[in-house]
Order: structure tokens, then sequence, then C-alpha cells
């Protein structure tokens, strides 16, 4: 076990909160000192089973654990899924059915494995013990919390105050989360910084249950390719793990140098060390940002894909938007010829589903945004002639061969 | 069966609320044509075995509908005695053990027989199906209610604005309470006034799983002896269904006379016509309210001891306050005697143990209270002579022979 100084730093990279400090370093020590590596629990509801990087800042963190030796106790929520996670929810979360709960925490099996070594973590469904529990245990449990501090919760109290439902299950869902840290005894339990309340919830339980309380560490909601908003599929900003590689690269490609950076914190395979150099180095212009983005595309391909996928896609970018070449494989789509063997442009796009509209067109092409056969379209009043491929060029990315 | 008009006239009596009454008729109304009893539930937690006659104002009730013919379900909510109704409480009620519900229902169900017939009666024990739901059912169950709806109670709400705690198991209680009606599939449930909400979301609950919401009967909650604050053992101004034949007499001959035809009216047997002309006889003089209430505890009597019992309770009241007579059994008393054989009174009934202090002792002689061997004591300065048995009457009906 590497010491604990050093255990340290590789915990506190990147998190939000460790609450506390001095307790973790005292578990450290015992850990160290008897050669017990330390219990590390993360609990995941099985509702969205396309994982994105988002949620993969946790696993990251997590596999940080296995890799300083420690155990990683891995909590499919199926039963916490039934209830739905209110965090940070501004209304209810509509329940799960079993069989959709079962498919889903298969799917999610399969691609936390990308990240977290299948040996060294210990997968557990936390129906095993809550579905075991009789209605006076539900009962007594719900008996160690009030209204008063449930509704203390910012969601709630928000909800609250708006005269937005709460239903009363959704008080439960702390408690059997916080219950799953008793069961397992867990000596840290790891979350997003949304789940802060969840988890101390825990730290009281396991109080109230005798044990010593797990130290918290929230990790933060990162923030989708558009560098506002935090990744979600809802808001379309997100870069799934089981994207194509192409898609994959070309997005990690588009987010900004910023947030490059916060990526390579959050997300990165490299030690402190190296991530402090890149940072010298980009502010020297040692480093060129795109290199540096084309590096993280690079890794996080090879991880969620192969490094062949990665170096193709790398490549194929370099092709397309470095060089000026077209990519290899261009779709093809019909138009809708005129009589007279032309076709206006904006019209041809928009048949052919590459825009929307033609106004959306003619705003492409005012912004020079727009060429064939590699001749920038400089008047909206362009028209194609029928015969051969036209080779076409909308905004920085899109191509398309029209016939 | 009675005709409907007369059953809704012996259910309507006493009764704060009938939720509601075009439902009520149309249940009794198809109970007649397919001569169905109709199922009507009443819950008591077998928290207070010792029954005191407050309690046996849903009890009269019951054994009206048991004589329309109906068929009464008679809960012991043993699983939710082990949360403690919150209804009308300011504080949370600590749970009991298993085995003092068991111990309680016991002697429940003893005292219940005196009023309900036995063999009328269906008495089922709710941990018999909440104690088999599943955590899921349990959470279901749960989501069915929101936080706003419950925190809406007055009991609730006032505890909530004065920061008092709610504990989380408080909100299960009501829907635990408006399951047994789903599970029961019940057409009447009868509670007192401060259940009211409990009762209705059993219909809420009825609804939401298909069946037609039961009839909520709401009664009054009985005065005390004291006719002010509800009968109750913690006010010492209840009558016990087990009490003495002589207390219980004595309790009720000390009512008001407004009080006794309350007590008539939501204690006695005597039909509704007969509760008219009583009212009727008591307003012109025919009837005297002591007569009345001699009655009335006699009737009382009557029911939970025997007849007998009834009588000689009466006579013995008529001999001590009526005919002024001393009791047959008054204890008797040591006096610690002066050296010169005499001793002061106020201060001998003191040393008895009859009052308190020889304040009260001079307070009582001023008021023409307190009189030795049947004469009327004028002077607080009133010494005892040793030598035989002194009978002492203190107030109204204390007796005490000092020696």
């Amino acid at each position: 076990m590497k010491p604990i100084e050093e255990q340290l730093d590789i915990i506190r990279r990147g998190a939000v909160e460790v609450i506390d400090e001095a307790e973790l370093k005292k578990k450290l020590e015992r850990s160290v000192a008897t050669k017990t590596p330390l219990k590390v629990k993360a609990g995941f509801d099985p509702t969205a089973p396309d994982l994105h990087l988002g949620h993969t800042v946790l696993l990251m963190k997590l596999k940080q654990f296995q890799e300083l030796g420690h155990r990683v106790i891995f909590i499919i929520g199926d039963f916490t899924a039934s209830i739905g996670d209110p965090s940070g929810k501004s209304e209810t979360r509509p329940p799960l059915s079993r069989e959709q709960v079962e498919k889903n925490a298969e799917t999610y099996k399969q691609q936390v494995f990308k990240i977290l070594d299948r040996e060294k973590t210990e997968t557990v469904f936390n129906n095993d013990w809550i579905g075991r529990m009789t209605p006076a245990d539900i009962i007594s449990l719900s008996a160690k919390y009030t209204v008063a501090r449930m509704l203390e919760r910012d969601d709630f109290s928000k909800r609250y105050r708006d005269g937005r439902p709460i239903f009363i299950h959704e008080f439960m869902y702390p408690l059997l989360q916080g219950y799953d840290s008793v069961h397992l005894k867990a000596d840290i339990e790891i979350g997003g910084t949304d789940q802060k309340f969840n988890l101390l919830v825990g730290r009281d339980l396991q109080r109230d249950h005798g044990q010593e309380p797990q130290v918290v560490i929230t990790m933060p909601l990162l923030e989708g390719t558009d560098g506002v908003q935090k990744m979600s599929k809802s808001y379309g900003n997100y870069i799934g793990i089981n994207e194509p590689p192409k898609d994959m690269f070309g997005k990690v490609m588009s987010i900004s140098d910023t947030l490059m950076i916060r990526y390579h914190e959050l997300l990165s395979d490299i030690t402190a060390v190296e991530l402090e150099r890149l940072k010298e180095d980009l502010a020297s212009g040692a480093a060129h940002p795109k290199a540096v983005k084309m590096r993280l595309g690079k890794e996080l391909v090879s991880r969620y894909h192969s490094k062949e996928a990665a170096e193709e896609a790398a490549g194929e970018f370099d092709r397309v938007f470095g060089k000026k070449e077209t990519p290899d494989e261009v779709e093809t789509r019909e138009v809708a010829w005129d009589a007279d063997g032309t076709a206006w442009l904006p019209k041809a796009l928009v048949d052919a589903g590459v825009i929307a509209s033609t106004s959306e067109g003619l705003r492409l092409i005012r912004q020079g945004g727009v060429s064939v056969d590699g001749e920038k379209v400089a008047s909206t009043d362009f028209k194609l002639s029928k015969g051969g491929e036209k080779l076409v060029k909308v905004g920085k990315r899109r191509f398309v061969k029209l016939v």
C-alpha cells in the first residue's frame, strides 16, 4: 500500500468535499497498519442504462481506490430504483418495473467494467437486503429521521415551498441508501455533489447502529460538452461511453480549452503530476490545445473501444478537419431536380435532409459556411446543375454528396 | 332488517359527521335489497388496556350496527400500535413491544365483549396483513400521499410550525390504517372525531384500489366526569369499565345534569324515543335529575358487572348520600393522641391521612363540611377525646373512623 499522504493526494483529486479529512486519515492509517483494505461504496440506480462520461467521474474515483488496493463495493440500487432518487429533482420520478431494472442493471455492469477492474469489484444489489426487511424494519428505519430534517434538503424544501408535490416514499430514499451503508459497514461512500444529503444520512444511520460513520466524498457533476450545464442526455450535451469512436472523438474535440482541463482532471488516467505539467505547458505555449484535446480523445476512445479505434478516429478527424480532406464515408442524398435540370441550393439541402429550412440555408451561405466541390458558395441564388456527384460541405463538419 | 330510514336514525344518533349520508343511504339500500350486511370497521390500538367509558362510545355505535344486523369487524391494531397513532398528539409516541401489544390485546378483547356480541364480532389483527407486506408494498403505499397533504393535518401542521419533531414513520400511520380498509373492503368505518383524517385516507386508498369508498362516521370524544376535558386517564376524569361497582356508580352520580344527558345519548341503551321523553320529563320537572342519574348508573354497572352489583351500589349510594346513613365499609385510622388524651381535629385528620394539611381542615370546618358522629363541627378548635370510634365525615362523601 502507498504511504498515507500519497493516497490522500490521489483521493482528494477532483473531489469537491471530503467529510471529513481527519476521519479519512484515521481510516487510512488503520488500513495501512492492519493491512486491511477500506470498503469503498458507491451506489448506482439502474435507471439510465446508457452511461455517459458524467457517470464515469465516480467510476474513475472508484478505479483510483482499486489501484490503491482498497475494496470497491458497487451497489446496483435495484430496490431503490423502484423508488427513484429524488435528489436534485423537481418532480417525483416514475418507478421502474422490475424487468426494466434488471435489464438496465445488466447493461450497467457491461459498461462499468470498461473502467473498473472486474476482479477487484464486488457488485451487490440492494434488493438483496432491503427486499428482506420486514414492514416493522421499514417503519423503524423511517422513525430515525424527522420530516423537518428531510424538508431542510434543498430540493425538497424548494418543491415544498413551490407547492410541487413530494410523495412520502421519496423521504424513504435517503434512508434506504443510508441503510445500505449500515448493512455493508462501508468505510467510505462516494457520490455526486447532489448526493451529499443522502451520503450524510448514511453517516447518521451508521452512528445510530453503533458503527464508525463512513467518510463521505463528493465528486463534481461533470459539465456537458457545452461547458455550461451538467452532462445529461436531456440537454443533448453528453458523450455516451457506447458512442461510436468517431462520434466520441469528435465530441471531445469540440469542447472548449477550459473544459478540456476539467475533463483531464476528472476523466483522464494521467497522474496529478502529469496534469500539472500539462497545465504549465498549455500556459507557456509549449503544448497546443488541439494536440492535448486529441490526446484526451484518444485516451477516452481507447478506454471505451480500443487503441486501434482511437488511432483511426484521430486519423479520420485529422483528415477531415486538419488537412481539409473529406471524410472517407460521406452519405449520398438525392435532390429533387427542377424541370430545367437545376436545383436551388438551399432547397436542395432541405430536400436532402441536411438542414431544416431554406432560411437556415440562406444564413449559412451568407456566413460563408457552404461549399460545393471545395468552392465556397458566394451567392444565395446559387443553383446546382444535374450530373455527377456534388460534394457539399455545410458548416464546419457536415458533408453530403448530392446526386 | 329494519327499514332504511329507521336504520339511518339509529346510525346518526350521537354521531358528529357522516361522510356522506347519500352514500350511506345507497349502501343501506343495496344491503336491504341484497340481504347483505354491511361491513363496519373500527380499529383500536391495544395501547391502553384499561378501557374507560370514553372508549365505549364507539363500541356502543358498533353494537347498534350489530343489532341492525350488520357485520362488525373489530381491528386490533397490533401492527399500527408499534407505530403509535399520532392523531391529536403533540409528541411522538413511544412504540410498544410485541409482548406488551399482545398482552394489551387480550385485556382489550375481554373488555369489549362486555358490550359487543362476541358471536357477531369478527376480531382481526392488522399485523396479519400488514406484517406480510413486502418492503416494495410499503413503499408503494407511501407513494400514495404527499408530504404537503399530511402536513395539512391539524396536529402535524401545529407540530411542524412549532418546530416539534414529527418522525417520518408517523406519516405511515394513517396510510396503514387506510390500507386496513382496503384489505377488509370496509363499507363503513367508525372513529372518534380525532380520527377523521385517518378515516378519510381510507376512502382515498379504497378509491385508488378501485373500491367503493367507505362511509366515515365520526363520534364525539366523550367528556370526562368534569364535563370539560375529554375523558382520559391522564386527566383523572375517567370512569373505567373495570372499576368496582360502587366507584363506577358514585362517579356517574357526580356528573352534572347536562353531562348526564350527553352520557345517555352516547352510552345508554335507551332508544332515541325514550331519550327524547327523558329530556322532556327533565325539562318539565316530571323526572328528577338524581333519579335519572341513578337509572344511568344502574344501567352502566349492570352492563359492566351485573344487575345485582348495580342494585347494591345504588342501595349503598342511597344509604350514604340519600338517607344520610354511613356506608357499610368505612376505614378505621389511628390518631396520634396528645398526652392529655385529646387530639385537635384538623391535626387528627392529617395524621389519619384524610386531608393534606391542617389548613385544609380549618377551611372545611369553617365551611361546615366536617361532622363527628353525625354532629356538624362548629369550631376550628374542636378536639376529639380518646375512647371508642369516632365516625368523621369530611366533605360530601368521605367517611373515616378514628380510634
